[in-house]
């Protein structure tokens, strides 16, 4: 028997990663960085924001007076598109590949003091629509092999500018995380017949312990293996590659579930909840990948406060995750959030 | 043939890996967040610091009034060496095990306003041999598998106390990183005869490209494969398995491979230079591992200046590691400083 209010490690099935609880230590006294809590008093439109509607950006480029979205080529790109290609390799020790890439900037409303948890249904699924599009048009070019979809919420995130907006980097490799969650979701596929995270949604559903939301086609939950205090995934209900074949209705789903656990999270702490979320998905122009569920991360640092964070550090970094608070207690936490953001109740 | 100023993407070796490198994106202008600047003018003695010599700690306990190093039980433990032990598995879905384990806190100096760059090399080498007595002695206990030495250095690694401290964390099982460095250097051994950051370390004295330190027992550089801005690997050039096995002539040389390091960091941007850094060494009680070299890592977060850090977010946390600079630009940038460090020069 396994006492789960002990220290205990989990496995992550995604990624056969262990994550250790040490349930009993959030008690300690915190007595060191306190982060600044963000100020949250911006205006409608910021005359400097680059990414406000007709505003200039950085290359000289003006943005369009656009009404809902507008999606743009990353002026400071991490990949480029016309890299040419390359490999070396000393002795299998030293090794390198060329990699080509696109990196797109979505902003996901022309108002500058917005975020996804303040905007209503119909705008989310503005930005979902435009996910969706940008995924069918970047799979075109057969060079591209993962197109990875993403939103750095917050300063504490390495996010640059407030205005609300995320990422989309599609490249000619497939990254660490897919090649890793696409063999583990491959062997239980070929074993099972059922993909791993349908089997495991199935069995959460029984449990009831870690759902957050649970509507007609997606189930947010705090996952078993949850490394970030209050990381949770988003399941879709049907076992569906990637969001080129997302329905109309699914759209619109996931549009309500993004704003009802984003509110949840605000209202956690009373903040704009910082986190990094982005969808997994199939890589593209690599063969059939019937193995592959669509799925949406989100890692939230905050642990105790609007100021104080987990922080990954050295056993984390040099070990293996570790957290404070049971995957279980946080469900329990979100859970008790009212679903009006905090600012509006 | 591949060009190195053109984005590209690196194997780590210990770990299978790849980093992205971004050559030319150091550019871009950084609107994000600054980090606060730890102010430098600690006294030598804090009465109201729990690690310093006589004083209490949380739990009442007094410190003695050691000269050199003190090491005692965390009072925070993530793990304890009384938990139980038990097993959970729900359809191969849901799985967790207890994990038994001792935290330590080790003190480096009982002089509260010193970190390792600022301290002499006999004090340094009195951390390195508590380093070694610490590891032989809880290797004793048959049920502890690995024990991990580490470091948080700097408020923004999480440490929460300024006074010169590490930590050692022994446990009942083998954490992410070293089942997956145990897996990749046996493979290695097994199939070339020699440990692979042997043959790596060879390489690398041959091509002097990321050189940092070389003297008679070690050699710091920057890996091929550096994922944080200016993180460096020190490693053994005997193929050791742990530090058990070092002599005193060695424990001499890595107090002198620890303090010339961590002066040329600090000299980087004039500043107490944050990271985490750990030993990783081979598993005890745990069979033979012919294959295990020792090494030692270190993750410093900055960048750009004392306040502006590297964000490991979103495409890195859902895709693999990206770097904004070379790693050989990084060591040519370390191969600079001064030895002196910048408060005495
Ligand atoms: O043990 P400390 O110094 O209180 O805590 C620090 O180091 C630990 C081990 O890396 C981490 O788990 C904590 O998140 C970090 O704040
Ligand atoms: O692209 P941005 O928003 O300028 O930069 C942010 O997100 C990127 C992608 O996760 C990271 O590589 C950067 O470290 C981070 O600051």
């Amino acid at each position: 028997m396994l006492d789960l209010n002990q220290p205990h490690h989990r496995l992550n099935i995604l990624t056969g990663e262990k994550v250790l609880v040490s349930p009993h230590r959030n008690n300690r006294p915190w007595q060191g960085k306190v982060e600044d809590v963000a100020t949250d008093d911006r205006p409608q439109y910021d005359p400097t924001c680059y990414l406000c509607p007709s505003n200039k950006r950085a290359d000289g480029t003006e943005n369009p007076d656009y009404k809902d979205t507008y999606v743009f080529t990353n002026d400071f790109s991490a990949i480029l598109e016309n890299t040419s290609e390359g490999t070396y390799n000393n002795a299998d020790l030293l090794q390198a590949t060329a990699e080509r890439g696109i990196c797109k900037v979505i902003t996901f409303s022309p108002r500058h003091d917005l975020t996804l948890p303040e905007m209503d249904v119909p705008s989310i699924l503005k930005v979902v629509d435009l996910w969706q599009n940008e995924f069918v048009e970047l799979s075109q070019k057969d060079w591209i092999k993962y197109i990875q979809i993403f939103e750095n919420k917050g300063a504490i995130m390495g996010c640059s500018n407030p205005h609300p907006h995320g990422q989309i980097w599609s490249q000619s490799s497939l990254p660490n995380e897919i090649l890793i969650e696409t063999a583990r979701q491959k062997e239980y596929f070929e074993k099972n017949g059922v993909s791993l995270l349908k089997a495991y949604l199935d069995l959460e559903l029984c449990l009831k312990e870690r759902i957050i939301i649970d509507n007609t086609h997606f189930v947010a939950l705090v996952p078993y293996w949850a490394t970030w205090p209050f990381e949770t995934i988003i399941i879709s209900k049907r076992h569906i590659q990637n969001i080129s074949l997302f329905t109309a209705e699914e759209k619109e789903d996931l549009a309500k579930t993004l704003q009802e656990l984003t509110i949840r999270y605000d209202n956690i702490f009373s903040t704009s909840f910082p986190y990094s979320g982005g969808m997994h998905q199939s890589p593209v122009n690599d063969g059939e990948h019937p193995e592959w569920h669509w799925h949406m991360h989100f890692y939230p640092p905050l642990l105790r406060s609007a100021s104080v964070k987990k922080f990954m550090v050295g056993y984390e970094m040099l070990g293996g995750p570790q957290r404070d608070i049971t995957p279980e207690t946080a469900a329990d936490i979100i859970k008790k959030q009212s679903t009006i953001h905090y600012k509006k109740a």
